[in-house]
Formats: structure tokens, sequence, C-alpha cells
């Protein structure tokens, strides 16, 4: 047992209708008085609502996916006059407020609106044309965290399914990641229990809140592991095929995951054990492709645009890009294999021979 | 779902046999130039070793269980040379640097050699006289801890069995504390999956480091998790216990803990269900007592100078101390019924009648 795991300072709270009073009292808490807020126009009732008691100065919604530049200094310049950044919104919207406090040093509430989990890390990212920077740097871990579920009640069914199954993605590429430890290990075990449980009710039940609350609890687990434990095999895939094939980033992710799950799990049994146990069945793979099932998770590359053809272009790119330490050893024939499996839609097997 | 959570800012290094190493760099991310070691007569050696890779400006051995405030002026006094505390030690020498920092400011480097797991927590205590204050405060959470289970190896399996339960303890009580969270029970339960595999390890083979490691590692998630939810029915009971008629402070939380299960458990269905899938056995009790066994673990309060007519004494004092959302009432009754069982050492049983 050898690792280094660095815990960030957080406060989080989590209470379902109660954004608003929760909200007040983190700015409060950090002696907020000038508050910036952070939302896109879409979310603009719903950031007013939240932020009905604290004093805003500043309202700012120009929001933009992957944070260009330009959009993050117009933001810095409105933020002259605030003492305190809240950022109400998904991704992008926390990702701004986060460029803000890189340059500014001011501290964020983030209230997520949905299951991203940038608020729980200090990774921050800009986009400047075609090519994304991005960095750690704890200036920009929101200080505090407001998850209030009710919030999420809009995130229509089919994207919850597809934020829901990015974020399990991030708990299985946790287990195995470059810096994976234990601790990371046991959050994301947790994580997938609370997204096991919670999925399927959301299905269910879009309008009730305990599957809202049970996925937002295990998105924001699945983000602090993810962070810490830093990206495995199975981003490394995704990635290249969304960078350079343009598949879109859920649905990529949706298919690819049981097949690394079939490749690394046997070579990893502390995975195997513990994605099984929070899955409650029988093997790891077992647990996902049930839940996958219950979810009509999408099943085959070539449905979201992969040509055939692509595969074997992708796989020096993917290879290039693999964690040296990853369970098990990925040649250039396994990797190949995967993808073939993917882009066909078979059944992911615990098969030596199908994956190395 | 509704509960607040905070994550403390710490750098957890791992690694046996490098304590060395690991000081070094943990020093020098902290930019440390002139460190203070704390360290009892008795670990005065192996602290040279520990910290012979960085610039000691001052060696302190004063250190005295409980922090007596003379002993924590002194400390204080010595460390007007120093920019970095690092203690090598149990929790007294934790507990006297973390003194230290609390007047100071210093950032502390705490180098662990048993499972208290003080290390871990932002909570500090000193003593005046038999008076004993505690608080909490950022300012004496060390900066960074070094977990070496090799410098574990000399403390004797008897007390690492009492300081391994102890922390069990801590993880047990972690389930139910008035600010238990899910993230506690998480971390508890990853706990007590860690201490149930390494102590019948180290009992079994005291010179090897892979029992050694999990005890270690249990015992920091022990801390982690029961500073958050704090002190729950198990802790109330052995407080009053110990300090009321001077039981030994181990072996009590030993006999204790399996009656504070019995009685909680049927009540706290998610702790019930942690705790057993911890310990992989079908009920959490069976799980603690199947561990019990194999330790050899004290069973009765009547062989640890408990006299049986101290227990109707003890009870209005216990009951005045529990926390109120306590899974089940306890009422007097009830929990004259968990000491009598205790005191004699019966069987604790899952079974609403004996205990309500």
């Amino acid at each position: 047992m050898r690792f280094e795991h660095e815990t960030l300072p957080q406060a989080v709270r989590f209470a379902s209708g109660e954004a608003g009073a929760m909200v007040a009292e983190s700015v409060r808490r950090l002696g907020g008085s000038r508050v910036m807020v952070i939302a896109a126009p879409a979310e603009a009732d719903l950031a007013r609502r939240v932020t009905a008691g604290v004093a805003v100065a500043v309202r700012h919604d120009e929001v933009a996916m992957h944070v260009p530049v330009e959009v993050a200094r117009r933001a810095r310049l409105a933020a002259d006059r605030a003492d305190v950044l809240v950022s109400v919104g998904g991704g992008s919207t926390t990702g701004l407020a986060k460029a803000v406090a890189l340059s500014t040093g001011l501290p964020i509430v983030a209230v997520p609106t949905t299951y991203a989990g940038s608020e729980a890390t200090n990774v921050w990212g800009l986009t400047e044309g075609a090519r994304k920077t991005t960095g750690v740097d704890d200036r920009v871990l929101p200080r505090a965290v407001v998850y209030d579920a009710a919030l999420t009640l809009s995130l229509p069914v089919a994207m919850s399914v597809a934020s829901g199954l990015n974020a399990l993605a991030h708990c299985v590429d946790a287990m195995w990641g470059p810096r994976a430890d234990p601790i990371d290990r046991a959050l994301a075990g947790e994580g997938i229990r609370a997204l096991a449980a919670g999925l399927p009710r959301v299905v269910a039940e879009p309008g009730g809140l305990p599957g809202r609350e049970q996925v937002l609890y295990g998105a924001y687990l699945a983000a602090v592991a993810f962070a810490s434990a830093g990206s495995g095999l199975h981003h490394k895939i995704c990635h290249v095929l969304g960078g350079r094939y343009g598949l879109p980033h859920a649905q990529t992710h949706a298919v690819v995951l049981p097949y690394v799950l079939a490749f690394n799990a046997p070579a990893a049994p502390d995975a195997e054990e513990r994605i099984a146990g929070a899955f409650g069945t029988d093997t790891a793979l077992a647990g996902l492709q049930r839940l996958r099932a219950v979810l009509d998770a999408p099943r085959a590359l070539r449905d979201h645009g992969l040509a055939e053809a692509d595969i074997d272009d992708a796989v020096p790119e993917i290879l290039a890009a693999v964690p040296k330490h990853n369970p098990r050893p990925v040649t250039a024939a396994g990797l190949r294999r995967l993808l073939d499996a993917a882009w066909r839609g078979a059944d992911p097997v615990h098969d030596e021979e199908t994956t190395t």
C-alpha cells in the first residue's frame, strides 16, 4: 500500500428545496457582501430565486461551453465590484466562475444544476479558438457547494441518464486512474452505489426527489474520486473518439464503459470487488450491464457516428495516451478488438482471449 | 437526504519504510527550513531517523498525556525558532504539536506511530489540573501526514489490538453521530473493512507489514469519519465509564461496542447494511463478534473495574449526554439493561425487548 492523497477543503451542503437558505448561509460564512451571480439566461429565473437572500452586486449571464478566453475576460471585468462569486448552472457555468476565481482569487459558492461534477474539483479549463487549456489550481476549487436536487428536476430524463452515466464512468475510471488510491476507490464505490440506486428511480419517476438526490450525491463523489485519481483508459479512449471523430460525449462514454470494464476488471481484483459490491451483483460487469439495460443506454459506436474504418486510425492515437500503470497492458491488437466490439455493440466479455 | 459535510485540506502520504523521504518532501512543500521536532524520549531515535533529511532547528521531547497547559506553554516557547513542526509519536505527541500550532499558526507534519487518529482531525485538547478543554480549530489540522507502517511494528500486539478496536469504535459510532452524513458512513465503512482485514493479520504476524498497513489506513479513515460525525452513543457511554469510574480506555471501548451495535443497528438500517457489508457477514453484529473472537477481545465490564452498583449511578449521567438523534430512543431502563449485559459479558442480541 503506497499512495499520496490530497483532501481538498470544501463545505458541501446538501438540502433539497433549500438552495436559497444554503446559499445565503454559505455567502455569510465567507463574509460576502457584494455577490456576483453567474448564470446562463436559461437559468436566470432559477438563479434569481436561489440568490434572493444575498446582496447581489452584479448578475452576469454570458456563459459559453468550454469557457472561451474572451468570455472569461469579460466576466473578470464584471467581477471587479464583487467579493464572492455564486454560480448557478451546469459545468460551463461553474467553469466560468472558476476562470474568474483563477485570476481574481474570489471565493466561489457553486450551485450545480446538472451531474457534471466540476464544482467538486480544482481543475479549470479555458479555450482559445479550437485549443483547450486545462490546469489545476486550488484557487478555483469552490469553497462551498450547495446541492439542491429540486433544481435538477427540470433536467430531461435522457440528459439525466447521459449525465449520470458520465458520472458513473468517472467512478469506474477512478478505480485505476494514474493516481488512484484506496480512498479514491472507496469514494468511487460509494458513488456507484448511489448512481445505481438513483438513476433507475429518475427514469421511473422523473419528478421525484429521492432518485435525483442519489444521482446528485453520486455525481459529487464521482468528481472527487476522479479528480484525485486522474483519467484512466476509459477517458483516454473517449477523449480520442470525441476529439478526433466528433462523437457525442455522453453516448460515447455510455457505449465504451462496459468494454473497458470487461478489459480491465479481471486484472484489477480490488476494483472488481468494489464495483460488484456497489452494484450488489456477482461481477462488476453484470452490475453495469443490468443498469444499462434498465436505462436503455446506447449500445454501439456505429450508431453514433464512428465509421468502421476509423478504428485502425484511432488505435495508435489512443495507445499513445494510455496511462502506463493501466491494470492490464494495452496492446494495439487488444485495443482494436475492444473498439471493434464497441463499434458492433457485441457483448463485452471477461475473456483474456478477446481483449489481449 | 440532508446534510452538511466539511472536507479538510490535508496531504496524506502512505509509504512503508519511507517516512524519512516523505517527511523531507512534506517539509519542502511547506517551504520549511527550521524544523521543530516533537517526539517523546522513547521515540527519540525513531524521530532522529525520520527527520534525518530536514533542517532541524530544535528537538523537543517533553510530551505528556492529555497535553497539560504547562507542557504546552514550554513547547510554544521552544517553537520560536521554528517554521514547521514535525511530530513523531502517538496521540499525546500529535496533541502537543496541535497545542503549539493553535497559538503559533505553524504548520504540522504529523508522523503517527499508533492508531489514535489525532493527526487526521482539527480537534485540539489541553488539560489544566483535572480539567480537560477541547476545541476545534483548522489551524491545528496537520497539513501533511506521513503514514509509515514500519514505524508501528514495535507497537505490542495487545496495544495494537486495543488501539485498533478503538479505531473500529470510531467507525461504528460515526454511523450515527450527531453530524453523521453519508460521506462519513462511506469512509467509516471503508475503515471497518480495512481494520477487519488488518487486525487479525497483526495478531497472526506482528512483524509483518500488510496487516499493519491496513490497520493504519483504517485508523486514518476512522478518525476522519468520527471527527466529522461527532460522538455517538458509544463514546458517550465510554466517556462516563472512563471519567467517573476510572475504567481503562481501550478495554471499555472493546467491551461496550457490541452492546451499542446490538442496540442501535436494528433502528439504523443504512448503518447495519454498511457495517455488515464491510465485515462481509450477514449482520453487523456477527461481523464484530467474529472479529472480537479472533482478537480475543475483552468481554465484560466487571473484569475491568466497574462495580455492579455503579450501573444505577451511571445511567442518568450517560442519559444526559446521549445525542438526541440517536437512531433509537434511549430510555433509563434500556440503558440499564445494556450496561447490565455489558457488565456480565452476556451475549449482545438484536432484541427489542432486551434493550428498550
